[in-house]
Parts: C-alpha cells; structure tokens; sequence
C-alpha cells in the first residue's frame, strides 16, 4: 500500500470517530497484522504498534499521555528497559516485580489499574497519570518479552474490553516479531 | 532525579514556552545528555530521543507532525529501518540512496527539505508532510548507524539552527548508544 495508490502508511493512525470501541481495537489489530506482515524487527513493528494504540484511543476520546513498550529481552535478567513509545519521556529501566510494569512482567498476568495512586509501589514515570493498564507479552516458551503499558490522564480509563483487545495484540506481536 | 524529589521523567519534555528556538534545543541537548546518562542502550536512548525532538518543536510553534529514527544497524547492508519515533504510522524500510531519508544515509549529509514535493524520488509515508530536515549520525568509522528525520505540516519547517543543533544531538547519540 504506498503513495501511488492514494493511500500512506500514516493512514493506518486514523481511525473514524463514529466507531465503537470494539470497532476501532479490532481495526487496531487488523492495521497491526497488516503492518507486521514479512516484518519481524522488534523495535519496527513496536515502533508502529506505539503510534497504532496512541492514535486508537485518542480517537476515541480517551485521555491517554503515553502508550508504549518495556522490553525484557536482551538486558539484565529481571530489568525492564524503555521500548519504543508514543509520549513523555519515560523511565528508562524498571525492575520485575516493581511498580505495575513489574509486577505484569513477573506475574504474567494483565494489570489493570483504575488508581494508580492506590497500586503498591506505584513507580510515577509522568505525575499527572492516572490510571494504567498493562498488558504482557508470553513467548511460546512462557517467557515475558515485553509488556504493552498505556497510561490515562483520567481515572479508570481502562477496563476488560481494553485488556480483551491488549492482550490479542500481545499475542500478534509474539507471533510477528524476533526479539534478539 | 526520581519521583521523590517531584521532578519525573515526563517533566523532561517540558519546555518552557517563552525560550528562544536555540534556548529550547540547548535544553533538549542536555535533556538527552541526563537521560542517556549511564545508559547505552540504543532503543531506550532513541525512544525518549523522539519524546524530547517531538515536544521541543511542539513547544516552539513548529507543525511537527513526525519526529523520530531510521536505523541501518542489524539489517540488511544499504536498508534503513524504522526506528522509535513520534507521531502516525511509518514506512518500515527505505533503500539507501532513496528519497531524503536514504539521501541523507547515503550521502552523510543533512538534508533540509522546505518541499518534499520538490524533492527528487521523495518519498511520502505520509501525504500531509510538506517539509522534512534528515540528519545522519555517523559513527567514529564514519559508518552511517541511523538518520534523525523530522517532518513538518508547513513548508519550510527547519532551517540552519535546525541542522546545527540536529547535527550536536546526533553527535551525542553516536557517543552515547551501543548499536548491536
């Protein structure tokens, strides 16, 4: 799909505002399986992925001030380090087992965070957020890549259809992509 | 300069809106230096490198509307591809030698482009982009490790300071990251 058919690759970030938003996450994952097609760079389709999931719920109208990636692969056993990412800056590594991106990676398990003020050992990248959810990423070997990490302005900004959605794309990019 | 002390790592990509263009790239240059500080790895680096490019030029007034990387290291000899960046969806790879991005690769020369439409084999990931500037960094072998490329809504969108300061950042990223 390049320019000469009238349609760009930035055209994967806008998604119409009269859709639902099973429609626009579902339309999130067709756009993902399209882009990552004959493409396994990590950082390319997570750089991508960031852009997908940003423009997604700006779309629909949730107050979202950072959506991106902490990956384990490659670094200091038990470290998150910063992956690519929509947003302020971020912390740069995070410890297994700390904060919410730490306790998803050692977990495995989503965390889907309405308060992050009451979440234990809250590690506060951006002071405004306010809710959080993040998803983890299982290799076939059960081993946590990466986890997705979206962070919202407002209180309860995520729920079970968002961690429904999340977590298929988690599994499309454990499909797609070579983390080495 | 953890949360404790009430400076986050989101606070970096704050910019006052009352600094002077080269105030405002001065202060991503030392941004950039504090937050690569004992940390090398590249994705990490480059990810809140395209945090601070994105919000400095937000901060000045300047219609960005891509900011991020291209990459050459790990990857096929003469292709670049997508690295971490702001903004919509992108292309995944561009050949060197091709449109600004390959230009600048191949060449090891900034290119400021007030027209992409003007521009020989541009080419468009997305059609709103009017102007672009592509800064290589080079490696101490002279090897070109990746391209900063930032686009913009309005013509004419970088000029000379633009490439000064562009050229400091990607002197710092060449010191800073282990590309392997």
């Amino acid at each position: 799909m390049g320019s000469s058919s009238g349609f760009h690759h930035a055209d994967h970030a806008n998604y119409a505002s009269i859709l639902s938003k099973e429609e626009t996450l579902e339309q999130l994952l067709l756009s993902y399986e399209a882009l990552s097609d004959d493409q396994t760079n990590w950082v390319c389709n997570l750089s991508n992925a960031s852009s997908l999931i940003w423009h997604a719920y700006k779309s629909l109208g949730v107050n979202v001030n950072w959506a991106g990636f902490y990956v384990s692969h490659g670094n200091e056993k038990d470290t998150l380090i910063l992956g690519p990412f929509q947003g302020k800056v971020a912390c740069q590594t995070i410890q297994f087992g700390k904060g919410v991106c730490g306790t998803a990676a050692s977990k495995k398990e989503t965390q889907v965070v309405h308060d992050v003020n009451k979440y234990p050992g809250h590690i506060a990248c951006d002071g405004e957020t306010k809710s959080e959810i993040v998803v983890p990423i299982i290799s076939n070997d059960g081993i946590t890549l990466a986890v997705i990490d979206i962070d919202c302005l407002d209180y309860k900004g995520f729920d079970e259809v968002d961690k429904k959605f999340l977590e298929r794309l988690g599994n499309l990019i454990n499909k797609s992509c070579t983390f080495k």
